[in-house]
C-alpha cells in the first residue's frame, strides 16, 4: 500500500527505470532493421541518450535516498511487443518497415513523455526541485526525439507525394 | 504479412479502435474513483469524447472501404493495468489516488496522441486527406484532454505549495 506522495513517486521511478532499460535492448534492434540512414542514426543516437536517462534516474534515486530498482512495466512491454509484430509483418518491404519503426519509436517516446511529465510534477510536489530539474532534461530529450521521428516521417511523406 | 501502406494503416486503425473501446470501459471507473470534482468531470467529459472518437474511426474504416474491426492492443492493456494497480495501492488516500488517476489518464492520452499522429501521417501517405482531416480532429481532442489533466495536476501542485 502506498501511503505518501513519496511512495508513489518512488513507485513510478521504478516503472520508468524498467522502461528505459527495456528500450536499451529494443533500440539496437530498431537501428539494425531501419533502412533509411537518417532513421538508423536517430535510433543509434537515442540509444546513447537513453543510457544517459538511466544514469539520471540512478542519480535521482540517490537524491531521494532510495535504491535504484526496476519494476516491470506492462505498458512499455506492450509497446515493444507491438513494435516487434510490425517489424515481423512488414519485414518484406523497407518502406513499410521504416514507417512501422517510426510509429513504434513514437509510441515509446510518448509513453516516456507522459511518465517524465508526471515525475517532474510529482518531484515538485514532494519538494525535490533539483530532481524535477534533472528529470526535466530527460523530458526535453524525449520530446526532441519524438519531433525528429516526425520530421523523418514527414520527409518520407513529402518524397512519396513528389513521386506520385 | 503486410504488403502495402494501406495494409499497415488498416492494421493500426484496428489497434486504435481496440484502444478506444477499452478506454470507454476504463473511464467510467476512473470518474467514479476520482475525489476532485474537476477531475471527475474531466473523465466523464472525455468518456463522451471517446465515444465520438469511436464513431470517427468507424467512419474512417468506411472511407477506406474496410470493415471496422478491433485488434488486441497490448500497449493500452498495459497502461490500463498499471492504472488499476495505482488505484488499488493508493485507494486509502484521496490525494494520492487523484494524482495516480491523472498519471494514468495522461499515459493513455499520450498513447493515443502517438497513434493518431501516425494515422494522420499515414492517411496522407495513402492519399486519403479526408481521413487525415477526420482523425486530426480526434488528435486535437486528445491533446486538449492531456493539457487539461496537466492543468488539474498543476493546480494541485500549487495548492500543496501554498499549504506547505
Amino acid at each position: 500500500m502506498m501511503k505518501t506522495m513519496e511512495d508513489m513517486f518512488y513507485f513510478l521511478m521504478q516503472d520508468v527505470y524498467y522502461a528505459e532499460k527495456q528500450l536499451t535492448k529494443a533500440l539496437p534492434k530498431m537501428a539494425k532493421e531501419a533502412g533509411d540512414e537518417e532513421l538508423k542514426q536517430a535510433f543509434t543516437n537515442h540509444l546513447e541518450e537513453t543510457e544517459g536517462h538511466i544514469a539520471r534516474l540512478e542519480k535521482a534515486f540517490g537524491m531521494i535516498d532510495k535504491t535504484a530498482r526496476a519494476r516491470k512495466c506492462d505498458a512499455i512491454l506492450g509497446i515493444i511487443e507491438e513494435g516487434k509484430e510490425v517489424m515481423d509483418k512488414a519485414s518484406n518491404d523497407k518502406e513499410l518497415l521504416d514507417a512501422g519503426l517510426i510509429a513504434s519509436g513514437q509510441a515509446a517516446e510518448h509513453y516516456e513523455i507522459a511518465r517524465y511529465g508526471t515525475l517532474c510534477a510529482w518531484a515538485k510536489l514532494i519538494d525535490k526541485p533539483q530532481v524535477a530539474k534533472l528529470l526535466h532534461e530527460t523530458l526535453e530529450e524525449e520530446k526532441k526525439a519524438d519531433a525528429l521521428l516526425s520530421q523523418i516521417a514527414e520527409r518520407s511523406v513529402n518524397q512519396h507525394a513528389m513521386s506520385a
